[in-house]
């Protein structure tokens, strides 16, 4: 697949620079680039790269046209430019319709047109699959299940019953939505299991890396709005709500009835402690941990610096002992 | 399903307060029930709730009771007996007994009575499963597992060779319980796989959250006694042995060859090294990192709060310079 | 299976101190050992148990010969050299060679010699699976993946497209290996996904533990080269590079385009930050949170130890504070 220069810059709304009909077939780094490859430049750090380039033609800011050593495309954002340029030039290969003959549907539940049931996968009963949703190997939709259209299950995916997708949501494989909660009532030292009752909400446009794992609600539902990313091995416990636009990395564990606001960024490895409210707009640094609200938009970081081992050995030591520095700091102030 | 209150009461050895023939039909929290249902209150943060609630009949302590707009069950455990009504009123369905055709069942092994195998599940020889197991679909039982009565696998789940479960364990999606141990031993830089040869031991009552990963003993066993419940995402090392009725919260990690004692709490993203001991009754805050045996009940944390960004800068490079802050303490008493 | 002493101290280049003709049919520990049985000993604490150890024969450095009461095997290295004698009297059980009826192979992939494909695994279009290749039930091989020699993949494993493995490859159950990395461009608010056009390449030797996941990298590809080995839930994210014999243990996760020395160590919960450099023969702590590279060998650790929760809420409160003891030292010091 190729296309002219001109086309692109239609398709981004970016302004060209040299030659219209310059063919594009590829997306590559600036580094890698060559004849036919198209890469972008926004790191300053890069500019070398860019000035040896042999891409056919570069994304870029028009500050740095001049250190361009070819064909450009203008945009103030050339990493999404560059994102649109390259879903463009590789659309998602897509099986022809159809149901695997090891696929196996309940009667009561129905398929959208253009739908793809892939082989081994169980769909349960009174489910309802939109139009041109794509359910990859070996997944397990479990009843009264709802998947709007063209969503994309890639596989091995477990969607417990009542589970509802909204449209285009992606699933990477291992993901499990809708399992138990952790709701457990303490009866004199012993745990007894609350049943979890409610069940989990996706919006549309939600991405959900590999291996995640999404509670249902214990009475109502757990909640994921309009466009919210997780990246792979997160942890989203029953009752939380997640706000759109929301993207959250690796790792990282939100606890029981959690609220997090829209427009949030999540670093990976963090744990939101649970009962909490993080308002919009929040940033939280990797591996932190919060177990607070947060109600004022910002960025918010916890832990300590990596160290080289003896240091760390007395600093750590010595944080144990703060408290006595601060009696002693608080003596030689009296005399 | 509906119970009278009068039943209820006598199901879960409370006093009620009001009419003991209303009939309740489901739970519900204090703000969203409606006729017919019941709900909890211990909070005292939601009072005004309470207040407000349209519910047939509220769960409460005694010295709450005025505050109670309709009929009431008396106890001080509320969320016990909420918790034991849901299961009353909320019994898991379960499909017919009986095998899927897709199934695969090694003639060695050995089913009880009444078991449900899911579709796509694999056993492999010299297994025993228990009356009443219910093993959903695409689960792998690896030879020379057994299961006791009543055990209930989501779907997806793995089981490795010489996993025992006891009765009523409760294991949901992706589980991987007897996959080989992290044990390497060094051969000049380079690491030399050591067999693991043991196997995993299940007590009764314990159930197991989504996508949690349990390693096989090296040698002996890995074990997890009694009622004890961990949350998705947990990782159990092998030779880990976890005492009676302790909670694990999600996306906690345990070490090698470490022990964690009775009726313990550990919450969720914390880490426990390899090779310690962790007493009864301790109680672990999330995210903590736990280095060091712990020998005394009680409760323990590591970290630092979260602070905005900028605050945390200067609060962390000091952490690494807290070494010269104490000389320079020391030097002014000195004076 | 049973070896005589001369037998495998010729397997392990070890020297007999005793009766060669021994004969030694199991692996166990100091404690559990019977007859027949041989253990290591190298912990000096476990001084006791080598005493009375029941064992026939022990592995063990010269300098404690004096203590051992039975026939021994003399090397500077015993936990290795009893990794040897475990692998050897214990072969991997292996099915025979043949494809599961059940399995779905594409005409146009192409397999090897002596290939074991288990019940319900799916490979796509256009693999090449060397010999002695063994893929476990309800594996998923997207297309286009290639499994050298003697690979072996328990069960459930995911290979995405574009997924290379070396020779000698063990992959455990759950992991999931070239799903999308997490690749977003920020469009005023919402994120638009980036294609993830990358493969992943695994050396030979790589062993992986259950649930981890791998992402594909972006443009380029994610790599993890010879020897290196993971613990269970470890997430790596795309285009990080693994170097050589570098030991990663449970629930560590690698932000994206990060690099990881040769002969480097990463303890469990370890998180290292995107587009970082750590160079050869690095040892980081568990738990520890990495967001600079790191230039020199060495040990690093961040955080702070573990305390009784009192003593840490005032710790932790001064951590916040700390900034201002400094400003108060400062001024003592003006005095």
């Amino acid at each position: 697949m190729s296309f002219s220069l001109k086309k692109l810059s239609k398709h981004t709304a970016t302004a060209i620079v040299g030659d219209s009909n310059c063919k594009i077939n590829n997306v590559a780094s600036l580094k890698n680039a060559k004849s036919g490859g198209i890469a972008f430049f926004s790191n300053p750090k890069l500019k070398q790269q860019l000035l040896e380039t042999q891409a056919s033609a570069v994304i870029l800011d028009k500050k740095f046209i001049d250190l361009c050593p070819t064909h450009a495309l203008i945009t103030d954002n050339p990493y999404l430019v560059f994102a649109k340029i390259a879903a463009l030039l590789n659309p998602l290969p897509k099986p022809a319709a159809g149901i695997h003959p090891t696929a196996i549907i309940a009667d009561s539940s129905k398929l959208g047109e253009n739908c793809y049931i892939g082989p081994n996968t169980v769909i349960e009963d009174d489910c309802v699959i939109g139009d041109n949703v794509y359910i990859g190997s070996n997944c397990i939709i479990h009843h009264s299940c709802s998947l709007d259209e063209s969503c994309r299950l890639v596989n091995s995916v477990t969607l417990c019953d009542k589970t509802s997708l909204g449209k285009r949501v992606i699933i990477h494989p291992g993901v499990v939505i809708g399992s138990d909660g952790f709701g457990l009532a303490n009866d004199e030292g012993r745990w007894f299991k609350t049943p979890q009752l409610g069940g989990v909400q996706i919006g549309d446009d939600v991405e959900i890396g590999a291996n995640t794992t999404i509670d249902r609600g214990s009475l109502g539902d757990t909640i994921l709005e309009y466009g919210v990313k997780l990246d792979n091995q997160v942890h989203i416990a029953h009752n939380v709500k997640v706000g759109a636009h929301t993207a959250i990395a690796g790792c990282v564990a939100i606890a029981g009835s959690s609220t997090i606001g829209k427009y949030c960024g999540i670093g990976g490895g963090a744990g939101i402690g649970g009962h909490l409210e993080i308002t919009d707009k929040v940033e939280i640094g990797g591996m932190t941990r919060v177990a607070r609200s947060i109600k004022e938009p910002g960025t918010y970081v916890s832990g300590t610096p990596v160290q080289p081992y003896k240091k760390w050995l007395r600093s750590s030591a010595l944080f144990t002992k703060i408290d006595e520095l601060s009696s002693r700091i608080k003596k030689l102030e009296k005399k």
